[in-house]
This record gives structure tokens, sequence and C-alpha cells, in this order.
């Protein structure tokens, strides 16, 4: 793309109007799958959470890390198990998946985000309690995988006021005193909730809700909650996407403006979905 | 120009060191020349100014007016006189002067920054006495061409703190009790220099300064303020140029970071000196 | 008057209750007729105003300008046209209203102000977007002529906020992107009730409102705002005053404490007005 | 005196030039002698203290309280006994010294105030450590008559920042442990000095410096403290006013920018001294 | 006792529970009887005090005075007249009242909480109009004891807010001019009742209620106010603790958490109850 | 220790004194060694730390590792290499050292002072690019062991300032994008310099600077360090209490009040230091 700076100055002034809408509004987002192990397109991502900062937007980054998990536990020779292909999570595991997420994945996004000009602070679930969860009661058993109970935004709130991006690896303690690991969907989509955001966008790697899940031109791309129900009897919400859209409509409920799934493997696809009339991937209201 | 909006995003981000520079520090522009004139300039530069308030850029617009000065002189019937190129407004001109530039041309760009989305309040040297001058000393005798002799910021400090683009017509008590008339560079000149702001863009109908002012392919990027007595001896320095750059200097010598001479004949050409490594036009450090 | 300093000290003293009762208040005054034109009048005017500043009164001022309105239409060879003693505002004429008013008349009051010790900023309707106004529905037909659909106090507030006196032309931007002239006692009324003021004041050229319209000894100091619609049956409130007894109805139902028609042609009216019992000219409560 | 509202409103008027000059500085009156004991001039002082207060100015009252203390001591038996005309504190007064001022008078006045309109707190030396003293080294012995060794302003600044008037009792802490009369003049120019105030000003019973003691119409109205030795010399300044002038030298010297000495006798003396030209009594530069 | 550096810290740490839960409250000391003639009791409870306004607790300190009172009166041979076991306050006695207990008691407070390391200022219910009040309506009559009508909390506000412990005189300003003396428990129920305390506190010369006024081993720990009606049946509730009961039950029906009554002849009993789960003496919720 | 409670209440007064010098002021504790492996220790320390935060002392908390560290590696199978006593972090272990001090040690530590009453956040040095590195320089070559090039305390302050205790892992960024592993010890000691802290405090298992190391009755309770050059060739300070005394020299001579080396096996070893006279340990002033 050979661009001049005319036209790029007309881009900037195209944005405009875009950039009026959102800021001063917060933005959740999952960041995961693809967008999180290529090395272009983390590049990518951390220059559009930067990005938004910069404009006013209040962004909070909730990150997943089951790779680096996986890799860990394989060093330490404590095989990985998924039950329904959910990661069961044991009393020799729950300390690396603690471990791994605050300590590796959620540190180094800090000093990517600090390298791309931003200035963020890595937090996780049991900083000042912001996540209090108990064993989760639905079947199957995961073992310390855990539910939110209760979610306190203090350290966020401080965060984003002074200036900080807020990275948020999901582990959360329990009234037992046990740590608990959180599905990042979920923990973003409780955390947006409580925030009042205006979006949560969960950043995955397919296309969006598709109605033929082979043919990514039969693309969804607004879905009214009340409309779940119906697509799931036919069968257009299945399999892994039946969580993250049960986490779209749930913080869409409890009164996020505008959930999103959205698709990583596209450079700036965030951007994309803020700052175009067309958006991205798949919006539920 | 057919661009994708993955490529708009990417264009985004590759604005964001600029923006990033610039957050925070205070920009004078001074608006004039055909960029007022030519509806669709006019409106490029709305939106520039409404996107720079919008990335965090404090933003003082002065402008002027000479064309619809001549105008309503001409319907009244007072003959528009110039002295060696400069305006002399005499005692029947003066409220005419004032008048159009506080009450038309001032409140006219403030609401066309609000159909931009900006927020703006429309001010003159006279409010809170922001703008004191004295009648010139220099020969010509231009009337009641003032020059400034001093610069109280309160007023234009509560606007941009308030969120609002303060848009100033260049206008000035007199000790005296008269008003004057002020030129719109010098008046953009010295309250860049009290706000210590940034940068002093001029916007004028020249590419900038030009070594052969016949050939636009000579134009001086960069000049730095101790080399100008040079330049006017050789004559690279003349005419029209000679008080725009002698604004240039004195911003500079005043404190101001750097003071820019652009050509506001090309759309977006302030966005372009601010969000580029090239810059555009010239200029002063 | 040969006043001692001691009895001097005796009468302000005697005004503290006054002043109590008001300080830390809103009062709107809508300036107008002889005390705009007669110089010693005008000088009395801002001297109250700054007075009132002084004690902790906020005050906006609201202007008119019906003289300077036609005296330069008169120099541009249009005519002033009424109808019903309205002025009709047509295509040529919108663009010299604003002119005078929020160029000319707007900032000498501005300056006036600031020589007699004060601190002024001076406004319109167009700045910040402060009034909205749609063209006028009812007959007779008057042009440019609007009628106000909205008021955005942020940019009076943000004046009283910081010291200032807001000082206020009554032009509006509308919807259709065009700009209405409007009555400046319908902008000081709407301005009072948007800022919930304690008093609207309406400076005129009769004692208040009469009984017998020529007999000042008539004059009633009290009128309900219930009562209105019988006084206009009897004919008390006729031509003129038609309108301006409406403002100061609104102005009551909406919110305002008080609302004042006061005679300008007297000295210090306003402060009479505020600083004794009887007060002067007509309350409508 | 029959005055209309006209005039009045033009005295009002006329203050305005003086009000600007002192609002937002410090004034420490010391209230005592016959403006104390007088009905109603104690009437004519509280109102002027409320009216300065209305204004902006920040005043701070420090009283006396002989005369009361007299009375207490007579009514318990003890002796009031005084040393070259100052009043000798044995250990048996020093309490009652303290009760009566701090205690009766102090409040008494916190309650004149109120009934005025005005907002006040009792203070004395004692709280917050406000002032500490030692006992005084010069001849004559008076008992526990202390000289000021330090003044913490904290609680004065707290009490004029929340709207208060502070009133002042005259009684001092010291490191021994002892409380320590304190001269009402010496109290009120040290606190004055310290609060970086205007004006000091002393209410006495004369009329100030005479340069004839039997002829009032010898006043100095204006003395340069460099000039007060000389005076000393020439026997201009004797007896009682020997302290008191030493007061306004000192606080002049210490910063204050004028002291006063004015006869309290004259209602409405401090009004006069602030809101003319002429001033009253003596004014020391 | 002689207690090693490390159990000393040991103490300090089972203390942690008790700050954390009063730390941010407010709480109200009634200070009186041999608690404020003790010389040792009284530094245990200025001690007490101070750790409390150390450790984040805001405290507002009432006092009663009634030996002092008595004193001072002998020494005026004024006899202290008592109808019902409560003090007659004759025209005669008012103003000594007043003066005893704002000038002498309360000041002498304010300097032993200084000397202890605390910050105080001294008021009474005639700052700020703190306490109004009018002659009591219910028999005995009891000359100018007063009867509580309003509470202004804000000159106490400011003080605590600043960082003071304010020290409290129960005197309070009439509606009929006239000064009122206030008994110090109803003084300080009413004042914790304002400022929405957390505790009220009585310092009394008993263990707290006992069933058996002569077996202090039969104190009741606990009472609802619900269940005070009973008790005064039962007999347990008779004499003077008739009124302490009375001010405990009306402070909790006002929205206090917990009253209490307790035994100030036992030193640190503040402490005590603060700061251990028995408590000390009788809480009334 | 049976002890009552108003014994217990006279020893919370006693430390007022000790409370009163150290609220507001900031105190840097550097956590390690038998404090953070033995249980019963590590409740004690938690508690002297809530309890400081709790009194107005800000603290910062800076912790090690090197056990937890040791067991991970072991468990991945990679060897723990010493040189001269020191860790060797090669390329394979950084990530580990980042991964455990930063996800695991820092957490588990907020986690346990919340459950002792406190509010904390973990952060490292990677958070708001809090420490910077580069590699040592001065051998033994200890591979990513970095030495502190600066440090920004914008996140710390932030973090204290809004009420929480920060909990620090001692790891850093470099400008050439590597991590590197920090002396806790070191940390700790600049992090105190960069606040102008009161106090460093370093845990230790020694009871101090011992004049025969084999002898701790031989403790040097104070240490000016001007004298430690000569304590070195003396052969007082060797082996590892050369780096630990070097540390605190540093943190004195950049400006910390005083900097303690304390024996963290016995019980409340901080607060005996903060709380006593005595103090207990090695103080270098």
């Amino acid at each position: 793309m050979r661009i001049s700076n005319g036209d790029r100055a007309k881009i900037l002034v195209q944005a405009l109007p875009y950039i009026q809408t959102h800021a001063g509004r917060t933005v959740v987002v999952k960041y995961g799958g693809s967008a999180m192990t290529d090395g272009a397109l983390k590049d990518a991502v951390m220059s559009d959470i930067v990005l938004m900062q910069l404009v006013g937007i209040r962004v909070v980054l909730v990150h997943g890390g089951g790779r680096e998990i996986s890799a860990v536990l394989g060093r330490l020779g404590i095989e990985s198990r998924f039950v329904g292909g959910l990661r069961y999570t044991g009393p020799e595991s729950i300390g690396v998946v603690q471990m791994v997420l605050a300590g590796k994945v959620n540190k180094d996004l800090v000093r990517l985000l600090e390298r791309h000009g931003g200035r963020a602070v890595g937090l996780c679930g049991l900083d000042d309690g912001m996540l209090k969860a108990r064993r989760r009661r639905e079947p199957p058993d995961l073992g310390f995988v855990g539910e939110i109970t209760s979610v306190n935004p203090a350290a966020l709130d401080n965060a984003t006021r002074n200036g900080y991006v807020p990275v948020v690896a999901p582990i959360a303690g329990g009234e037992d005193g046990q740590v608990y690991n959180i599905n990042a969907d979920v923990a973003a989509s409780r955390i947006a909730a409580e925030l009042k955001a205006e979006k949560l966008i969960l950043m995955t790697d397919v296309r969006g809700l598709l109605r033929d899940k082979d043919d990514e031109s039969t693309l969804i791309p607004v879905v009214n909650v009340s409309d779940v129900p119906r697509l799931r009897k036919q069968g257009v919400v299945t399999g892994g996407m039946i969580p993250k859209v049960a986490c779209c409509v749930d913080a869409v409920r409890r009164g996020v403006g505008r959930a999103h799934i959205i698709d990583g493997r596209i450079p700036h696809s965030i951007l994309v979905e803020l700052f175009s009339d067309e958006g991205i991937g798949t919006m539920f209201r």
C-alpha cells in the first residue's frame, strides 16, 4: 500500500465520528487465540489498544493463555486433561496456571504495551480481591475451575483513572482460601458488566457466528440476544460457540451496550470494529 | 481512493507515534487565505481541528478576515485603503473591522466547528482584556492598527481547560480606550508565546519559504531562526514573507517549540504537518 | 447630594441584609432601551453589574441592539421592515444582525464592563451551541426570527464559575444550519429558566405595568402570574407589554424565583430592585 | 438622614472601587475600647465585620476584655493591679482572665456576629497551639503576661477558608505549661504578620496620632514607620500611644501592608477606613 | 507489668481487627465524672482520644464541668441550687456557666490534648450556631437549662475534616437571644445522632447498668433499646441512670450504631470498649 | 502471656508516640528469609504490615523468592547454579524467575495480606516500566541478572495514594528488550531512595551486624555509614553481609532516613523496630 500523506490525513479525519462516539467510554477486550500467538498480529493488537487509550477510550484487556499453560505443564510432566473441551485444573495444576497467567503471560503483555507507547499495569483477580469465585457447580467437574461470585472494580477503576490499561489474568480467590482458574471469556464478560462497559469484544479464531459454519459468507452480522435461544435450536450456535455466545448474552443482559465476537486473525480487527460502520464479526445487542 | 477498512485501521495505527508526541500540548493555528474561502478546504481544516482536539491537543484558532472586511466596507461605500500592502484602518473602518471579525467571521467558524463535532467558543482580544495594544509606532502610519503590548491568557486557559477550542478574532483594546485592528499572524504568534505553545502554524497560500520564489521545488523545509538575517540579505525572504517569517522568528525566540509556514491550499495540511515525519512547508526552530 | 463618609458607611451596612439574600444566586438581566443608549445610564448599569458580581451574585447580561442594527442596515441601504412592531429579518439582514449584535454591541459591552472593573466574556447563542432555534411558527411571518428549541448552559456555567459576567447576544443556530435572530427578552427568559435563576430583570423604558397606562401613579408593584389572563382581559396588559409580560410569566412558570419589569431610565434601577424592600417596577411571582 | 433608594444605590456603587481593592485580602481587626462597651457601637462594628466578610474580605477579629476581667475579678474579691498602666496578672488571676476572655467575651461576640448574619467561630491562642508565649522579659514584671514566641495560623486559615470569621481571645500557652495573658494589640499585630494581612486595624478611643494630643485637628493622617523614632523624640508618641504605635510599626516591618489606629467611638469607622479615600485615624506604612 | 517489646508488638497486632472496624467512623465521647478530676485518669483519657484520632477514628469530645461551675459560683457567693438532682441555672448563674465551661474547662482540655500530641479546637454550642435550644418544657423548672431544638454540624465537620478533635462545651443559643445550659449527656447524644456516629460513649462513675445496683457482678453487658421500658418497670433503671439510659436510647433511635455507659474510673476504659470483644460497661443497641 | 484488657489498652497507648512519629511516612520492607517460609512468622509479618498501613504509614513490600525459584527450576530439570553465592540466571531460567516471582510468590502475598484485612496490589518492575535495568557489569557474570538504571515511582505512588500496599516482585525490563532478575535487597534499596522513604528495612536471618559473628551479644545497634569502610577493613562486615550493608549505605546516601538490618526470625520484629526506643537489629544512618 503506497498512500500519500494527504490521503493518510484524510483517512484519519474519516475516523473522527467513530472516535467521537467512543471517547470516554469503557471497552473490555478478551484477548486470545491466534492474535496472541502470531507475532505480527500481537503487534497489531497492541497498537490498537494504545490507539484506543490515546483517543480517550478506557480499555481493559483480559487475556487467556492456554497454550503457555500446556507448555509449562508439559515441561513439568503434568498432563493437560480436558473434559468436554474444557481444561481440568487439578491440585497440581492450579499453582502452575496462576504462575503462568499472572506471572508470565500477563507481565509480558504489559511490557509489550509499553513498547508500543502504552502505559499498563498487570493485575489478576487476586489483586484487591478483584474476582471472587467458588467451585463450578455445573457438571462436568473441572477441578479448581471457578465460577465468579463477585467483582470488585476498585483496582480497575484506579488503574484507568490514573491513565493505565489494566491487563487482567483470569484467576480468582475463593472464600475457601483456594485459588480458582476462571474462563477468560467469562471473566471479561463479568468485568464488562461491572464496569458498565460500552462494549465487550471477544477475539476468536472464527469470522463470527455463521449460519453455515463451513461457509464464511453466511456470517450473521447482528444478533438480538432475544433471538439466541432460537439460533441454538436451529443449530447455528453449536460447539465452542455456545459458551462464547452465552458470555455475550450475559454481558448485554447485565447492561453492557454491545458484545462482539470478532476474528482475531484479521489484523487490526478491533479498530475495524470500532472505527467503521460495517464493523466486523458478529454483534450482540 | 478505495481503501479497505483494514488498511484504514493500519493508517490510524501509523499515526500513533505522532499523536503520542503532541497529546497534551498546545498548538496555535493562524487560519487564513484560501483555506478560509474555499468550501472544501474549510471543511478539511475544521475536521483537522476537531481531530486534534479529540486526540488531546489543545488548539487555539486565530483567524483573519480581510476579504469579508473589504466586502462589508465596500457595501458601506468605504474604500479599503492599503499602505505598503497593509490595510489602513481609519476611524470609520475600525468599527466595521471589529463587527466583521468578532461578530461574523468568528461566530461562523464556531458554528462550523460545532457542525464537525467540535466544541468551540468565539472570543476576541477584548474579552477579559485578552489583548492590549497601542498604536503602531513604526511607519507607515496605518491608523488604528495596533501593536500588542500584553496578552492575558486567562480566558484562553479557561476555554481549553473546559474542553473548548477558543476561536480568536484579532482585535485589541488600547489603554486609550480605542479598539485596534491587529495583524492575525502577529496575534497568533504572541498568543502562542504566552501559552508556551509547542507549535505555531501559519496557514498561507504559498508552499513555504522557497529559495527561488518561482520554483516550488526549491522549498526550504527547515530554517534555524539564527539563519534568517542571512536569508533576508540573500533575498530569499522578501515581500509578504518578511512579516510572516518575523512572526515565526519572534514566536521561537519567545519560547514556542516550532513555528511553521504551511500551504493552506493543500487539504489537511495541518494534519500532514503534525502526523508525518516529512511535515509540510517550512519549519522554523 | 453631600453625604458624609459615616453616612455612606451606614448606607452600605443597610444594604447588608439584601446582599445576604442574593449572594450565590443567579440573576439574568435583559439590557436594553434607554439604559443602553444614554451614556450616564450605561455607566450606571455597568457599575450595578460589577457591584453585583463583587458581592457574590452570578450575573448574566443579555442585550438587544435594535437601534445599532437599524443604523448599519440603513448605511447598507437595507430597509428595516417591521411587522406588527417586530423586526422582519430577511436573508440579507440576518448576517448584519449577527455581525452587529455579536461583534459590535456585545464586545463593546464587554469592554465597558472591564473599564468599570468587571471581568466579562462576550458570547452569543452560537457559542458551544448555547441557543438552538427554529423558524417562528406563529404568525406574522418575521423571516429569520427564531423560537428557541433548547438552551445549553455549559458555556454560561463555565463563565460564571470562572468569575466572568457572560454577556450574551441573542442569536441562535438552527438545526437547518440557518442563523436566527432571537428576541432578547425571550432569550433572557429562557436562559434564566435553564439556569434556575433567582431573578429575571427586564430593563424597559416604562415604569412597569400600569393600571392606567397614562398614569405612572397606577403602577402595579406585584402581579401573581395566575392573575395575568385577567389583566389581559381588562386591557391592563396591552401592546408592547404583552410579550414582555409573557416572558415574565414563562420564566416564573419554568422555575425562576421572580421576574421583574423595571424602568431602565432611572439610574441604578437594578440595585434599587435588589437592595430595597420596595423594589422598583413590577414584580411577577 | 432621609435618603432615597436611588441615592442609596449610588452610594453603594461609589464603594465599588474600594471593595475591588480589598476583596480576597485579609484584614485583622483589634476590637476594644468604647466600641466594645457601647451597645449601638457594638452593633455597628458587627455590621461592618459581616459586610466585609460578604464582599470577600477575610476578617480576623481579635478582642480584649479588660473591663469584664476587672468586673469578675472584683466580684471574686481579687484586686486588679496595674503596673505602669498594664494589668499585673497574678497566679490567682490568670485563670479568671482565660475564663472571661475565652469563655465569655469571645463567645458573646460569636453570638452577636451570628445575630447580624455572619458566621463565626470563637478561638483562643490555646486552640491548635495558635499562640505560644513565654513570660515577658522586659520590666516591669507583670506576672503571667506573656510575649509571643510563635504563631501557628492553621486554625485561622481553616476558619476563614470555611467561611468563618475567627474571633480570637488573646491568651497563649507556654512551653512551661503555663497559660499567659497577651496584650490584644500585640496578638492582633503578630497574627496579622503571620497571615500576611493587607491591613491591621487597631480600634481605640482616640482620633489617632495627634501632633498636639489635646487638639484633634492636629491629627497626623499618615506616618512612615521610619519616622516613628523622630516622633517619639518629639514627644508626639507618648503614654498609651507608645505600645499601640509599636504594634503598628512591628506589623508593617513584618510585612503587613498598612496598619491603622482608628477611633472606635465613631460609628462604622472600620468601613470609613476601608471604603473612602480619606480614610480615618492614622495610617502607618 | 514488665512486658517485652515482642509481647508489646503482639498486643498491638491483636488490636488490629478492632482498629479496622472503627477506622473512618465517628465516635462521640461524653467526658465527665472522676475521669475528669483525677489527674492520672485524665492523662489516660487524653491518650485514648489521641490514639483513636491517630488510627483514623473521628472523635468528638463533649464535656461537662459541674464541679468547676460550683467552685466558681461558690467563690462568687452564688449558691448552687439543685432541683431533683439537676442544677437550677438562674439569671446570675448562666453567664458563669458559659464562662467556666467554654472558657476554662474547654480550653484546658484542648491544651491537655495538645500536650499528648493531639490536635484540637475548643468549641461550644454558640459557635456557628451549633446548638440551638429553648427553655426546658418539662417540670421541674430549672431556669436557663435548655432543651436542644436543632444541631448544626458544620463546625464539627470542618474540624474533624481538618484533622482536629473538636472539644465541645454544652451551652446553646436560644431563638430568644438567651444562652442556655445544656446537659452534657444530652448534648453528646444529639450531636452523635446528627453526625450519624457509630458510637456514643458516656463516661460515668458506675460500672454500667446493674441488675442489683449494689452488686457490680450483676452488670448487664447488652441491652436492646426495646427492653428499656421493661427494665424501668422492674426498677433496674432508676435514679441518676434514668436520664443516662434515656440519652442512649434516644441516640440509638436516631441512628447511632451503639451507645455505651462505661466506667470512667477504670483507666483506658474507652480503649477497652473499642478494642476488645468483651467491651466494658453496658452497651445499648 | 495472660494480659488484661486494661493492660492491653495501656500498651496501645504506650505505642502512641512511635505511631505519631511514623504516620504519613514511607517505609520500604524487603521481605525474605525465614519470615517468608515459616507459617507463623508469615502471619506475623502480614499483621505487622496491615497495622502499619492502618496507622497511616505508607508501606511498600519488596520480596524475594529464591527457594520457590529453585523448586520450580528443579521440577523443570534446570539446575540452579550459583556463582560466589549468587544465582546465575541463564536464558532458560529467566522466564521461570519472572513467572515464579511475579505470578506465584507475589500474588500469594497479595492474597495473604487481604486475608489479614489489608488492601494490596501485586506489581513487578515491568509494570508501568517501574524498574529499568541492564546486564550487571561487575564480575562475576551472572547471566540475566541486572543492575537497575532507573526507577519510575508512578505506579507505586498511585497504589499507596489509593490505599494499597504495593507488593513488588524484583524483575526489571531492559532497554534491550530482555527481562532481568534483580536482587531484592537492591530493588528495595533503590525504590526506598526514589520514594524518599523514611526507612528501609531488610529482613534477614541474622541478628544484625555482629562484631563477632559467632556471638549475638556483640550486636552493633547503630552504624554511621561513614564508618562502614573501617568495619569492612576490620572484617566485621564480611560474606553475605557485604551486599546487604552496601544496600543500606546506598539507601542512606540517596536520602533514605534510616536503613535497618533486622532479624526476621523474631516474630513482629518490624513492629519492635518501629514502636520501641531500643529498636532491633542494626540501624544505619
